[in-house]
């Protein structure tokens, strides 16, 4: 069961001073990356020093992207928290994964965190991506290096529409396109179950009643991890939080649509995988009957023959029609007489139509 | 499985710059048609020159429908954005189909889109129309040519109430027009249905299983289509939106009416298709009871009777019965008891009633 | 399958104006009533010119019940449209029947409609009645002659309460009798359910399972006939529209209770079939336990016996159990022990026990 | 099945005039208790006349508790519902029996009534209880004589808290007393269940089948029972009816409480026989693959063995391994081999394990 | 079926004087503790005397914690009520317990009951915690002694944050750590789960059905226990009592999002058992499928075989084959063509296919 590596458990710190961080030991050392620009101006840069990130985004007119892709290192963690003065328990979400997807709106900044997935090598990649969004900062964590969000920096280089925009249409960006990367997944789902339903309309095997047991879990799954994304973007996209400016709120709203239409997906496998297990069980009582038809309809006719040879088996001295010399025909056509009857009684009885 | 030609999948652009249009290669070029009239006045026109419509739009007291079928080209359908204002967001929706039904108000205009369908030779054909109501013009978007909207344009060249109407009349009648077609196909997929319910009960084959498995999933998909159709009309019904003016709103209130009656007609006949599944297995199980009854009372019957002939077809050198004069009758006799006392059994456990 | 009779198809205009009357062929010619009456004062009459009815409604103290039964005419209902001053949409409604139930409200009037029931020999007749109350009328639509409402001209006759009330009252008297007429209706079905269910207990056939089948569809068209009905008295009851009194509410209120009692019946109905359904199922996969029980029995039993008798019946020459003189005996004490531990053996099993 | 018992049919008033009684012949004449009581008198009496009461009533200073048991006469019901000025409406809720459970404001009172319950030899005794609460009475109908009121008696001859309180305290107690006592009901239902359990886990038949689908039934008519109580009492101790003061609000709440937990405990009954249904149709399925089992391995094991045993009891003359010497052993070895072989088959198959 | 042990039965008190106390026998005596904190100060005292608490709790500039241990004694609880000034109604939510969680807000104080859970030796031991916060002291009753809370107790003692905080903040604290303590619970019940999956997935026996029930029955009841935890914790998390400070609130909506996390563990634990019941009753038609597909093809091929030998071994003077050299070779290959056309008819029902 393969469900275990996508889908890892929650490690809730126990009785402990709440702000504490659970740092994931396989977690790799955070890469911190900024890109900072304006309509005229790029920069991407490669932060060693987290102090020196407070001058940066003390600058008001252009719009700073901090990236921290692992969260192996609890020092580093905690001194972004300082600099972009964090709250303690948005900390505790970054690092204790998986969190239920959720926004939260703090005295300086957003936050929103929500899954990321991603297909490599046809198995699912998860990991969660927490977003802080300040009046001159974007700010996102990630698990692990390596992401979805190579076209939004490509945006920021070619000097498209992004670049005359603000922080927040960045952070719109950075959320669009983690949502458009759950299609390729459940598009992939969605191939691997009709594979799965052609098979089972051809044969029934108990093999494939195990990968459709597991397919339903996955599913489940994650319809788990998605559904409480539509309740955070959906209310970022109507609250108008300070912090999305009205104009970037009509873009929300497409992404809030995006989402809908990949629960619609998922629905629609969840509905499909459902059918399937009916199909199947329907399937399975149907071939019972066809088998026990063929076991009935042999026993039928033969077991009455089988009595009758029987009885010009026994060794009984006076049995009269033993030596009469059309003894043998005519039992032989009595059975064929009783193997017509059986087959009218069971044509009555319908059997031998499909 | 034929679902895929009628329910095609979304295609996302993944990742992309917000606004790009995917269009469908399959999809033919724009045919552009304008009806522009008043209570005295009717002009059809093609139009060719995308450029020319600024200037017709500008007339406000007439209402002027301009009425684009085919998406095949990009330019085409940017020029109209541009010509019309269009936001980018709805020019995405346009070409990105199909669309979840829905609505969305912009500055200069309403954003409606929702599935057309109509029956063509026995398969339903489904296209997204999209439409924009402002104040001086309905705009629509198909995606192919041909569409349900003729008896629309016959009113209009009839001289009948809507040419005395505004535009927003002539976007409510569209709008009618769309949700009554449902009721063909609904009712011929209800004919199937009866007509499957009448198979079902005369005979049970895997064949009609599986008909029945692809009714339940079309059905599913279409319920999946026309159900946010009723959200979307129920709230311009309901918020009266400054596009559409009272008077018009009660009229809308009247095609909310009718998708009601669509998704009522849609839940009769999923609900009847459910309890065919349930009548399909218990009917199976019933058969299998009539089957093994058969078998049984077959079984039971002449097992021991060839037990008893097998006795005395035994070689044993002393065996008394066998020299006995009686021996043969007697043995009949005794069978043809044990045939009566098993008919009594079966009989007591109630095999015989149907 | 009889539900067509009662459930009737709609009849959508498709694509036409709206307010198009789709006339029935089957309903008879219109046939008008009217009593009037205040306190001291009582007049029926069968109205032959509805122009008539113009002057007499504007008497402002007087009570005026106009019932129009059967609706086989167009001019007659668009005359009485214009004398009334009904709205295009609601002359729809009253005849391009059935509709859902509901209720609006125009500018000179209310307008209910909701489904009318009875028992006629054994089976339900069904029809619709659209109600509007305005002002100085109540006005009355009925699909077909004859109705439930005989008990309200008698209480008008009788001089009772009725008399003393306006016309607020006349119709919320009209709406209770209707809904008091759901129950007998449901009373029938609910005897019928539970004979059935004395069948079911007795006997399982595949007779009595599609009655089942067909009482649970006709128990869910009902409900959803029904269900719309609780809104509409709902919204009256609760909003207080103008036209009904705040006394006259309070009687609405208790129309409302019954609505919900009948609901409750129904509810109860639909429950206690899916229980049978299961019920069923359960019975018939108990039965057939019992059947491959007694197989198994003995199959268990004689299919050993008959090899050992077998064995002795080989024609070798070198047999020497056979020329023994106590081969036989011991052959048949040897079947006596197999009997014996197989009766051991599948009374350890259970399978005695009933 | 005894539910009719205990799961009376209601009886409308079919078409009659609103505020007809339906009085029930087999309930007792009324028997008309009062007490009246404040922090330093109690009187307790057996009104004969009840035109006394109106006096009696009109002291504002004390608490009246007029206890009307039986509904066996509609006179003195008539009259009880002028001296308290009750509606007529009310008066239909009395006698027309059962309600759902609801609560009604009028002018002069609050109108309650909801089910009582109690256990009386094993099985459940159910009858309405109408509650008015006035100024300065609470006044309340029961259908029969004998009720679970004692403790509230008692409380107010024991001069208590209870006798320093207003009429909406002794209203309270009332009500919370009939709520108390569903939990035994509920809990002697519960351990039904639970032996049932036991019963059905031990062994499978028909009969408790039929036992645990009464079971379901009856679980399913008390939640309809109890649950519109809920919505009732949640109803008076939220909105501050001007009859309850603030102070016995708050004890309202606790009562609310409740009835949340008998929910609850219906609840998990409800739970518990679904599950044991689905525990019964499992074990069932198991147990014919058991007797399956059997059928098939004694078959697998004996019919070839049968066949070789056959081939040597043909008659042919020439049939040269008859006369060997070795035949007879040979064959028997034969036969051990292709029992051996069949033992390994069926093992590998999986069906000696449990 | 040790559910008892853990989910034990309400004990309401019939028709008693609310207020009454059900002291449970089996609780030992209250044993009471105290701990008082500001940021330089930090006492802990067992309490014997319940009358110093008065003056203790004056003192309004510090945390005061008194923390009872034990329900067994009436006299020490009504005392306490005294002194704290408890409501009657929230006496006896603490002693009549189990109580369906819940808040309510008091005069002087907000009274929260929840459960409270931790693993104990591989079983769930439950008890209630009751709290009440006043403006000077958190007042916490549990039924046992041992708890959940040390950890609370050791940030006491430490100095950590919770030392400056306000009695709000400890509150928070302790509801936090419970929460908290729902995690092992849970985890340990889906490992289990999991070890039960994966014995199901090998493996059907009666046995494990009984065990998925058992599971199925816990899950069910567990989710009941926590399912009105979120309501509690959400409604003082929004609602924004007066005795939690905003700062605080932050925190409860942390704890809120935390039992969250604890239903959704719970779904998943649900729906996977669904799915394994599911899994189980596929499996086991499965299973019977492949049992009567033996049964039936060695009946098919053995039975027409056995009747052939039968006919050769019938006794008939003049049966010709009999004495023909070539008559038995024949009938062996004759037999082998049947057993061939067979076994082609088996493989092409598809049979052979696993």
């Amino acid at each position: 069961m393969d469900r275990k590596g996508i889908f890892r458990k929650r490690k809730p710190p126990l009785g402990s001073v709440p702000g504490t961080l659970s740092i994931d030991e396989e977690s790799p050392f955070p890469k911190i990356s900024l890109i900072e620009f304006d309509r005229d101006y790029l920069k991407e840069e490669i932060i060693r020093n987290v102090e020196n990130l407070a001058s940066v985004i003390s600058a008001t007119d252009r719009v700073h992207w901090i990236d921290v892709q692992g969260l192996g290192d609890e020092a580093t963690i905690r001194k972004l928290g300082e600099v972009f003065s964090l709250h303690p328990l948005a900390l505790e979400d970054i690092t204790n994964v998986p969190q239920v997807a959720k926004v939260e709106e703090y005295d300086n900044c957003l936050f929103v965190c929500l899954p990321m997935m991603r297909m490599e090598e046809d198995s699912v990649v998860y990991e969660q991506m927490s977003l802080f969004l300040g009046e001159t900062f974007v700010l996102t964590f990630q698990e692990r290096y390596g992401d979805v969000l190579d076209p939004v920096r490509n945006r920021m280089r070619r000097n498209s529409r992004i670049r005359s925009m603000d922080n927040d249409y960045t952070a719109y960006a950075i959320l669009d396109t983690i949502v458009d990367n759950y299609f390729p997944v459940l598009q992939s789902i969605g191939s691997e179950l009709e594979k799965l339903e052609e098979e089972l309309v051809e044969s029934i095997s108990r093999e494939k009643l195990k990968d459709l047991y597991l397919m339903k879990q996955k599913l489940a799954q994650l319809r788990r991890l998605v559904w409480p994304t539509k309740d955070v973007i959906g209310r970022i996209s109507r609250e108008e939080s300070e912090y999305f400016k009205d104009q970037t709120v009509l873009y929300l709203r497409d992404v809030y649509d995006h989402i809908i239409q990949s629960l619609d997906m998922l629905d629609i496998s969840r509905e499909l995988s459902s059918e399937l297990m009916n199909l199947y069980l329907s399937s399975t009582s149907n071939r019972l009957n066809e088998i026990m038809k063929v076991l009935t309809i042999i026993s039928t006719i033969f077991i009455p023959l089988s009595f009758i040879v029987g009885i010009y088996g026994m060794n009984f001295v006076y049995m009269p029609e033993l030596s009469l010399k059309w003894g043998y025909p005519v039992v032989l056509i009595v059975m064929g007489v009783v193997v017509f009857i059986m087959l009218l009684f069971i044509r009555r009885k319908g059997w031998f139509r499909k």
